[in-house]
């Protein structure tokens, strides 16, 4: 029998991508497993043990958290980049780092396809639009004809021999990296119901600051697709590095600078959270977003003390603070009239606008 | 000798202002003093008397705590307004509702002028551009050439019987109101030094959030005028009010409503720091702003924990949030061929883009 | 035989939509024929005969002229609508004024679906996002399938007793109405072609600037769907709208308020385009647009001389232009030393930014 | 006697400038002549004379029309920038490049200042801003007390023998250089008044263009003060560079990348009318504008017929343009069934807008 090509299959060793493993073999393709380590909290070897055990014609498990931090965290860090005023993008940012080893793996190994374990339902594939060569074959009616539910994966498990999880399934769904965990679904599609406590777990790599609950949020966010859905997240390395950066920037950028940045940093955020990360714009903002970060050093002394990131001062040879020129008690360079000046210039217009309103238009 | 005309004062109580009442009466003019309730924790009666003594020609205190948390600090809370990322504009808020109270009373009193105690340095003065009869007076020659420092006060102080505070003044100023408390200048000047802590007295009108901590912030900012200076404020009312809106915000308002939104609302902050409250683009703004607010009501339960506001739930009856829509077990109105679709559509624009740039552009 | 239900068409009187309309009968559908006056050269009464002739349940010829200008023109002028600063936007701002009436007489007749007629060919549907009653037939497979191409719709036409255009077609398609004229595809896909000249024969209504070919251009557009197409316009109403309103509205209206008008009215133009009209974010945009035009009026004198449209002078009751604020020879209200102190309030970021950049930093 | 320093002043030969110059060596200066040819049509030799019969130290006449185009006229090209929609910018983007060259000599020569030519009045300094070490001589409160008007400088030319011109002014003052020619003040500050037909003489540059009066303007326009005031403006060359631009940007420039730059365009328009070309944040704009450009390239054919710039064609080896994907005669790689996904994904979130608002909801 011919093959109908090889797939890399983004695999978690779980029951869905086991199932769908094995029902990609049984639909003519090789599949090659892969298993990014970005932080989880993961038993790789044995991930891997099973995927060869189902049928996987070879398995890769890479380690991909220095690249994770360097070429995604920390562009995401710069930006400032947090989704609708809440989301820090944890499970957003770690999506274009695994398909860009998985494109990787494709590509020396000669395979056709890509694909993921979003099991048809499209909030789960909303961040793929950018890997190139995917095929969602997981859109396709034959599958998602045959997988309506959990139970049709349990039953198919267990005529295939995949070993089915002897726990309970957890009433939600949960993914986590070195940057944040994320829970959703199950129970917690209720926007009303509050979250049982004490569900963080701590995000690995960051246990201090996990330990404390930093960054903890229940949100109700947009999908690209145009839905609503309820997460609640945990970001804690994410969030002590959003503050130390966003106050070391205001310390060393110009405030005309940071206006236009901080633009693109929302659509740099916009464009993560949708799936844009391979995309010439994202590319085009993320050199802007560079380009303003050339001054942008220093050293932020921080506590984390009860849940919160307190910033307790700042210092850097970039700094375009000016203590003198701040002081009350020193007159310095300033000169108070300049500073008439500047309230009536800025009144000029402001007059104009009231004169036509019929107001009286002393001077000021 | 000939009045120069009246003078509605803004009237603190303190040695500055008190300096002013009695300058200004040298020069001259009537003074009317006049000290705003905005929820601080102040002697009123005292500053009354003091006011009257010191030569006042009359003395208006007046509670104006309902109408700053209704035609200020709402619609702050209702734009998510948050200046540079961070700060809640706790300060720069109550300013428009003072000076629109001391128009007021200079128009009823038939005053020619208002004045304030900013000492002839600009910072405090950014967010008077607005009042649109104000006469800048301390910043003429006369005035700030004759009071260069904290020193020249104390002296004409004691010269002119004005009581000098006993106790040593703090090392830096303070400005509370029902919304927020702020401490800048002094040795806070040096953004390296950490904040002496317990520093928060808790603000005055909510109490319990104040005595967890919640919205302590310590930045260096940018002012209108193009310097940075630091500031530490604590906003505990504000920041539960403004976490509890953005969230029922979100699942009430359509996503592309919430993003133009958005960008207004970032455009509101800037203008109520920069003093333009009272500005035909801040009046369009907040009424766009007001516009996106018709649906936007609901119950959000949180707790204030640690320092921390979380969010536990939310509910609303003009809710957007389809729960049916959402879910991972139903498949509902949802096609799966139209993610398909919508995911090809998508990269129609990036498949061009890669063939230009010599990739292979195999059919996704 | 059971109908499947009745179908308000779109109907043109052309090949296309009476291939369509014969053929939607020919599925178990009644059809009503609906055909909008807005302003395009048609005979209307020719194109009834038609659609009853070729089996029409019913046919509704409609005069949408008045409610085009009032509803849709108007507001597009308002906001200065220009799609990628080129395109005036005249047929997609005709598209929810058909719709709206086509909707309208679906209700009002009972009929379950509304359709039109793009040939399974994404770049016309686009703008129909909007109609939200809309069942895209012409996109399933049955159709597209049937008719690949013009062969195959006059191969039916002949079959079925559809009259056959007698002269050939035209190398391009048009779309004309009371605001502009299109062209494109045909010849026209080629880029690189330059146009037949003479190819404009004038907009139906405004025959004096359609004379003059004010408004004319050859532009390649990105269409919603991401693909870049070529259209040639000539929108010589709307061209002389836009300019007057222009030109009135900076007259009118404050500096700041422009400038955030001005980013919205960019994105009321995307959304046009795009075919986003009947969406909560449109109606917001417009909302906003409207409260900026409170004050815009007035009279503008221009002339239409050789193709363009020349501005010679406006006057407005509403007018925030200071003539004597102007003038170079009277210095009125002004004082160069405000001026002195505005520019250098405006220089002291300017001077920090040099400073580290290790420039002097003397004094301006 | 002591010199109170050296000053480099912008001299154009005329009136002002040449009394400016007896003005300040009469105050101690030593002045040195600086005029910048841009492109203007001057008699340059007539004035170095006039400057050096003045008793100017020295004399610089410097050819800038190269480093004018290659650094300031591409700039603003690649950024589509227009100001207010309409303006330009002519005059505006030369200012940055006369005093570049000028605090170049100041600095070659050992010069503490820089001086230009506006006689007191803000609206011409605006553009100055940028220049750091310039001190505005002319806002000081001697010089424009001495000369508050025409007549004033009239005086002081016959009694310092300065040559006074023997034609009468033009009722208009005027600004030329090779992008464009602008004509204000005067009888022109009347906005209602219908400009005097063929004021216009021709950009010097592009006589051709001129000819035909490409690029004619009559605008009211913003100015950074908060002013309006009423500009003539005929940037033939400008004109055309900018439409050939534009088409070329679009032909070879992703979609969403064009949409954020379009916004920085703007941006940047504003800091160059306002007079910030040398702040941090127009450089950051012109970096990432610059990045845009990259593949910004090709062949655009235009004709200049009857005052407009008609664009023909494109062509471009970096085209995103794809004729067999935009066809209507071809399916190509283009699925009917993508474009019904894509539709019914975009109305998920209308459909639940319209659910809210009581609409039924019927599937599209």
């Amino acid at each position: 029998i011919m093959s109908k090509g090889t797939v890399v299959l983004a695999y978690s060793g779980g029951l869905d991508t086991s199932c769908i493993l094995v029902w990609l073999k049984e639909q003519g393709y090789d599949v090659i497993a892969f298993l990014a380590n970005i932080g989880q909290d993961e038993d790789f070897e044995a991930a891997r043990k099973k995927a060869e055990s189902l049928g996987a014609k070879k398995v890769f498990i890479e380690d991909l958290r220095s690249e994770f931090v360097e070429d995604f965290i920390w562009p995401s860090v710069q930006a400032n980049a947090v989704y609708e005023d809440r989301y820090l993008l944890g499970t957003a940012v770690a999506r274009p780092c695994i398909a860009r080893q998985q494109v990787e793996i494709a590509r020396k190994e000669g395979a056709n396809f890509v694909s993921h374990g979003a099991t048809g339902k499209v909030k789960k594939t909303r961040n793929f639009t950018c890997s190139l060569k995917n095929i969602y074959i997981f859109l396709i009616p034959e599958f998602y004809n045959r997988f309506r539910g959990r139970t049709d994966l349990m039953e198919y498990a267990q005529k295939h021999g995949i070993p089915v999880p002897v726990t309970p399934k957890a009433p939600w769904s949960m993914d986590a990296n070195l940057m944040h965990i994320s829970y959703e679904s199950g129970i917690l599609e209720n926007p009303k119901v509050r979250q049982v406590l004490n569900v963080f777990v701590g995000s690995p790599c960051l246990s201090l600051s996990g330990k404390h609950g930093v960054g903890r949020i229940d949100i109700v966010e947009n999908r690209f697709i145009g839905m609503k859905s309820r997460g609640i997240y945990e970001t804690p390395g994410g969030t002590i590095l959003l503050k130390a950066h966003l106050d070391i920037e205001t310390f060393t950028m110009d405030k005309e600078v940071r206006r236009i940045k901080q633009g693109l940093g929302i659509k740099f955020s916009e464009l993560i959270y949708n799936g844009f990360w391979y995309s010439p714009e994202c590319e085009f903002v993320q050199h802007c977003i560079n380009k303003s970060q050339e001054n942008v050093e220093g050293k932020v002394q921080l506590s984390v003390f009860k849940g919160q990131v307190y910033i307790l001062g700042r210092e850097s040879s970039k700094s375009l603070y000016n203590e003198e020129l701040v002081s009350m008690d020193v007159q310095g360079d300033y000169d108070p009239c300049d500073a008439s000046g500047f309230i009536r210039i800025n009144a000029v217009r402001l007059r104009e606008h009231h004169r036509l309103q019929g107001f009286s238009s002393t001077k000021q």
